[in-house]
């Protein structure tokens, strides 16, 4: 049985582990639809003013992007099936954490994607997770499972 | 009206972010319960291994005490009326933006607190609360606003 | 059975509308605790900028109180077994209606009041309630019926 | 991606930003299926004595074309995955407000779209919302930055 | 716009209202699943022992049918926009009303269908009903109104 | 140990049962609130004229009644930890089988409480019970089990 | 009415029930989607340390591949209609009886499938279901009348 | 803070373990309210005849007990706040199984007790777990842990 599954990819957006997820899900044929945050940094960051007006203090810069986005994050979490959350090495990257904390109070499986570097400050986000892998090729394999039994 | 509030301090345990506001709150007279995580550093980390035994991996040693952290947490959050959540200068706190994320997914009233630094990287978990404070005293001011009408 | 309930009184803060209910209460000697948004108008514009820090731009310091002002209207009506919005002759009073549509997604029994004349513009809403009054006693005895049986 | 939604378009009636928004999102070739409430005013008015049968009292005659406009409402917000709701310049409009606050209370992606005029008397309303608009393109470029990331 | 519904048909099986309202919908070109209960008298009560074994208990009877018919019945409501319930003149009906209080908690859309004679026995069920109809005609008229605007 | 808990007696008002349950209670010393929909027949068919004014059409008169008795009966169940119902022999008793629906799906536990004559009739709301009763003394006695393990 | 519906199958892996009841339900003409856990047995105990690296500790060895299977098994439940569960006369299958647990909480119509010599051991899982069976082929007869009415 | 909590004791009912748990947080004066199944096994297993009447058929005998059991476990597992879950070495015992599922359904924080000898057939229970224990002592350290900080 190779059923239809929705799979939100949350997180970090300056490597290519969307693709390599992407791709190697469709290698193996798995019959999923990807969805994720907006990836561009530029347009995530200035959404809000490019839409709504410029703001002069950066806090309602930021806070109207943030909205906007928002929009997009918890519709898309909302419609799936399974999130992935990948946590890279730079930023802060809260926006990962808290769409986990979003979807682990939702009930939704839960799977992290970090280095082992990050394992101690990640201990709370990845005990709420069903799996925790180091390589987007894990990932693919826990759905290539899940999804098909092979 | 003064009537009886819990209120849930996620966040930084490396200041006295949480005694300013249990301080001020009592000298308000406000009729709050503050609940909070483990916030004995050494012991939230080891809690796991101390009770159910040692692990030669850091990622189990790890593991088990988040579980049982998470029993706190959860339970505390999901008694709570409001989440503060305290975002301090060091470490990453991907535990605090979890917990904001968590509750949020409640619709449990949201308040953040961190310095006007760190306004680009929260913006997202911002962008869910329904007040962003710089100082513990804004907290207070808050809580009792909302309490008491003050 | 006179059980202990809880009653939130939303809506206007122009007229005497709820001591009316709180006295009548009072008199019939019922067990109610009764919640409201702050009723206040100065402090409930402000207490965004008070708290928060002042604002150039009025959509952001409305924004800021609004959102303070969400902590309390949201944790009350949570806490509420029976809703009272009450429709006074001026103002838009958009936040009652808000109120009154929060409530019913919530199935909070509803009860609203407001003058006749109020009627055709607010049929959306008093189709939501259990019961629609004219008078604040009205409100009372429904209070009484309900908890008393008298 | 550029996945298909669901938008309901809340509010008022006697303006054309519903046609502009549909046709706006029509040629930037969105995958939108937009729901609203009954917007022939007379008809709104009138369903429940024309289906049900004539009533003497006005507040019955509303009562039962409310009770079947909110089948058609609840219904379509349920379906939705984001809720705009347009306040304009005439009539209280309770209903819009209403309508917002049953999204919100079911955590509805909210976008408001109103005059700069109306910011004051709508800041609960706005400020439940993810992205407050002046403009039916506005509204138009929100939707398509958040399938499309455009 | 007529998008599709999904409306449960619930309560009488001793006269056609169901099917009165299933080809009057069809003549009207509503694009309507409409489901039911097991409107087999014989097979409803017999379904029980028939697939699972006779019982000499005509309580284990009626319980093993029972279970069997709720499978049905549960699945059908969950799925169902729209719960319409149908009281006739003869025998106690007590499945349509606990139907109504199912769908009613679950805050699906209620439409009632029974003659005038009813009102009063039936004043409960009919106060958590968006509408009360006497003629299947009329649940056409408003299923056409609510999905159509016509 | 001799917890606290709420239970709601729904259903016929012509008969002593909840009285023999009550004093049944109190004679094995449990430590119980029982809570009841207004049990004065008058004073429930007439209460929303008597509070909102009187009405020349009998439908809405019991609309105002059934309106106002909701606002008693929702709350009640709400709070409740069991809900038991009870059948009598007369009357259609539609409300009661409302209630069961309303229960389950809210998941409560529930007893029923009737004559072996009714077990036919009432088999799917019986289906839905954890208990089915012929006598308030065998509900004491289940409320005596499950609170005292006696 | 020959609906579409998804069955998720349940427990255990060591006989050939699953086919029997596919089987059945095409020879039928049912419009079934069935699902079910990872039924190869090698594969569900060692996913874990397969895809994400072996550990030298069994019981983090258990725990791994369960976090896996989890997210097959809780999305496949959340997108069923109905839940089957078996039992065989050997191994503990705790794992089903669990399944049984998560699917009531959630209100899933719950079938038991499992011989009569299990029954006082299965009477808590048994007596959430709304029905049990002994054979695949009950199984079969059930789903086709609650689809079917046949 | 030594705040007020509730936990729920399912499962094995032929050693001691829960007098040693609450013996230990008596111990610990930690403020705790236990809650638990009925745990004398011949009442737990006759208390559908013994109040409702003998069946002949032993599996009505056990329907009828492990109903008036469910109004118990559900509604003090409704109540707690963290379910302890314990699994002996003698018996099925899928009423705790049972219990777990439904704990980990409502999002309740799990605890599991049992000799590791159990590890590989409860591998999919644990794995909902916040924590596995091996002694009542480590579930009362737990306890002591989360409550008190210490």
């Amino acid at each position: 049985m190779n059923t239809h599954w929705t799979v939100y990819l949350s997180g970090e957006i300056h490597s290519d582990w969307r693709e390599r997820i992407i791709k190697g899900a469709k290698n193996d044929g798995l019959n999923i639809d990807f969805t994720s945050p907006v990836t561009d940094h530029a347009a995530s960051d200035d959404c809000g003013v490019d839409i709504l007006g410029a703001e002069d203090n950066s806090f309602w810069h930021d806070h109207k992007g943030a909205g906007i986005n928002a929009i997009r994050t918890r519709t898309l979490i909302d419609k799936a099936d399974v999130v992935v959350v990948r946590f890279g090495d730079k930023y802060r990257q809260w926006n990962a954490a808290f769409d986990a904390g979003f979807a682990c109070a939702q009930r939704k499986p839960l799977i992290t994607l970090h280095d082992p570097g990050l394992t101690h400050a990640l201990k709370e986000v990845d005990s709420a997770a069903q799996a925790v892998c180091e390589t987007p090729e894990q990932v693919v394999k826990i759905l290539n499972y899940v999804i098909t039994q092979r």
